[in-house]
């Protein structure tokens, strides 16, 4: 294995300091379990985020949100890093993704209608769409980690039949594969969807990172949804790409031919968003590119990182560095003991005290063997939790 | 008209400085609106909140929520202020306390089922409970401001009909009248609500926000609804008292009789909460007694100014000061333009630029000629906004 002594942006905090920290990751398990799981970054946050919400705070700018700032501020952000022409005026501020999705979901299906996932994926996914009385409707990724047109074709007829109203909850960048979707296959998904007649949702919450790039060393464009799409909705949030689960909120962007249906969202949704939230993620998306580009760097490095540790330490674990999110999918179904039938996660656990995400929490058999592991970590933290997982896997 | 010289907590920030906030009530109107509309006060933030909340993000600590940090400040605060024993392992953490609320009700209440609510009433009440698939019904305060028994009754006989299931969303105490209800009349709340097998949801949001006083000079009791009907849930945040509206969170915490109902509420409903509005509040609660202290003597020194400003300015105006929140809801309908037929508020808004919140959107009827007035605002800002008004009305 290849030595490896740059240091990333995720090496700056120290495993004890991270300890301190009082957020699930840090508190969920006992303090000999190294947590590698749930979608928190182990960096610091960028300077002008701590700053912007000190002032606000100390100037006790602390009551309801109000106007377009974080939209604008989506708006330059998008601009920039997709070529992408953010409709400011037709887009709503919402509590966050999920709370988002659903009150799209319910612009435009109704009770009991289904929506489309694609698992294994987020599994709020499923678990949102049910509290929102709507019906989960399978259409697994294919087995290359990528949409499979077929199986969509076949959940967008089964979703309405009947003449029912449907929706498609599309996850892009994907969670927990990293698949980047491709404006191809975008295209693909648009067509499907006029043909069925199935309302395109797209969660956007980790187009920011986008960690692939193309045969020449060129990055791989995040292309937004509702640019080929143009009936579709797409919620974006700096919550993810910034570290700032904390401080929720998130903006409701609607495709040129959606305008109509997003407007219809009630206004006391709004009700529900957090102004710190709103200045935080504006300025984080406003002020802090050069602090997502380390944290793109040091993913791109993460990611060399666990495939020589995987390499070196669980050759039968197969995984490849995939184009967004700061996820690893790995499929360890080759592991005698999950052979054998165990849950890798369990035993990660149980044996290794590392905590990885389990697999079958994305979909009970398209995670089955799998587990989701979190690469915002240190490489000291890395290399521990790969040492560990490989000890307990034996 | 009486000198009143003493400064209060609201004095401490300057117009000016108040005009820079970038929240609602300072950016909804234009510059020469003087804003005295919306729960937003005219104070900076207690300085452990703001140390709190700037360490915790300086540490990166901005990851999901966890743990019962909030509902055990709660617990503190309510057996140190109520004497209250909040049963901490019992409570959930909510976004905020109307998101919260509309989960509850989907706990006891199915899609189509009558929530009776007392206009004239905190507008989200209507509009949440619409949202929520649900059909408010309303029991009006009677002419006193108190709870209308013969009312609430009809109301939970006309929402029970068929057998149906139905809940009471009680604003305790309510806004925008601020009547602090009394263990009698909640007494007969749960009497009234066993008989029709209707549930009890209570928003106690302004539960600590008592400024009302006995006969002796002693402060009147807030009684916690679940204290006197078992079966009710009610609804905890620090986000009214401490000025934390840009920081959402709540504490669901049920009546000894409850408990099972609550622990129905699914584990993703805690997906939606900031942590950083859990560690604000929590500190609020366990640290800054003082600083609310100082809000409640201010309030009082206000109620006193504006029953003052009244007499001299605005003779014909109604109003005696609340026992708790900080609203003024004041009878505007002797005022000869109001028996005209003119929304006070509108004329407030373009005569005499001063924003205070309409009377009829806490309920067409119960609020015609009323306004709502914010007193969480200092000394000048209350004299400038009722010699607006007063002029505005002539």
């Amino acid at each position: 294995m290849e030595a490896r002594t740059e240091t990333t942006i995720f090496d700056a905090v120290p495993l004890d300091a991270l300890r301190r920290r009082t957020s699930q990751k840090w508190r969920r398990y006992p303090p000999d379990v190294l947590p590698m799981y749930v979608a928190e970054m182990d960096v610091l946050q960028p300077e002008a985020v701590v700053r912007a919400v000190s002032d606000a705070l100390r100037a006790g700018d602390t009551g309801y949100v109000f106007g377009p700032g974080y939209a604008q501020a989506l708006a330059g952000f998008a601009a920039d890093r997709y070529g992408w022409d953010v409709p400011v005026a037709d887009c709503r501020l919402v509590p966050d993704v999920m709370l988002g999705v659903v009150e799209v979901l319910r612009l435009v299906t109704g009770p009991g209608d289904a929506v489309v996932v694609n698992p294994p994926v987020y599994p709020p996914f499923v678990q949102f769409v049910e509290h929102a009385d709507r019906r989960p409707l399978a259409a697994p990724l294919g087995p290359d980690g990528r949409l499979d047109v077929d199986a969509l074709d076949a959940a967008f007829a089964a979703a309405t039949s009947g003449g029912r109203r449907a929706a498609y909850l599309l996850c892009h960048p994907h969670n927990p594969t990293g698949t980047l979707h491709t404006a191809a296959e975008l295209a693909a998904v648009g067509e499907l969807a006029g043909r069925h007649g199935v309302r395109v949702v797209a969660d956007e919450i980790h187009a920011p990172l986008v960690t692939g790039t193309d045969d020449t060393g060129a990055p791989l464009p995040f292309v937004p949804t509702t640019t080929v799409i143009p009936s579709a909705i797409a919620l974006h949030s700096a919550s993810k790409a910034f570290h700032l689960a904390a401080l929720k909120a998130a903006v409701a962007v609607p495709g040129p031919e959606a305008r109509a249906d997003l407007a219809r969202l009630p206004e006391i949704v709004l009700h529900g968003v957090s102004h710190l939230g709103a200045v935080a993620h504006a300025t984080a998306l406003r002020e802090c590119g050069d602090w997502l580009d380390a944290v793109l760097d040091g993913l791109r490095h993460n990611q060399r990182l666990l495939a020589d540790l995987l390499t070196a330490h669980l050759p039968e674990a197969r995984w490849s560095p995939p184009d967004a999110t700061y996820f690893a999918w790995i499929d360890l179904r080759d592991l005698p003991a999950v052979r054998a039938g165990a849950d890798p996660a369990r035993l990660l656990l149980d044996v290794g005290r590392v905590a990885v995400n389990p697999g079958p929490t994305f979909g009970a058999h398209e995670g089955a063997g799998f587990v989701r592991l979190n690469l915002a970590a240190s490489t000291a933290t890395l290399t521990d939790g790969v040492r560990r997982a490989a000890a307990a896997l034996r």
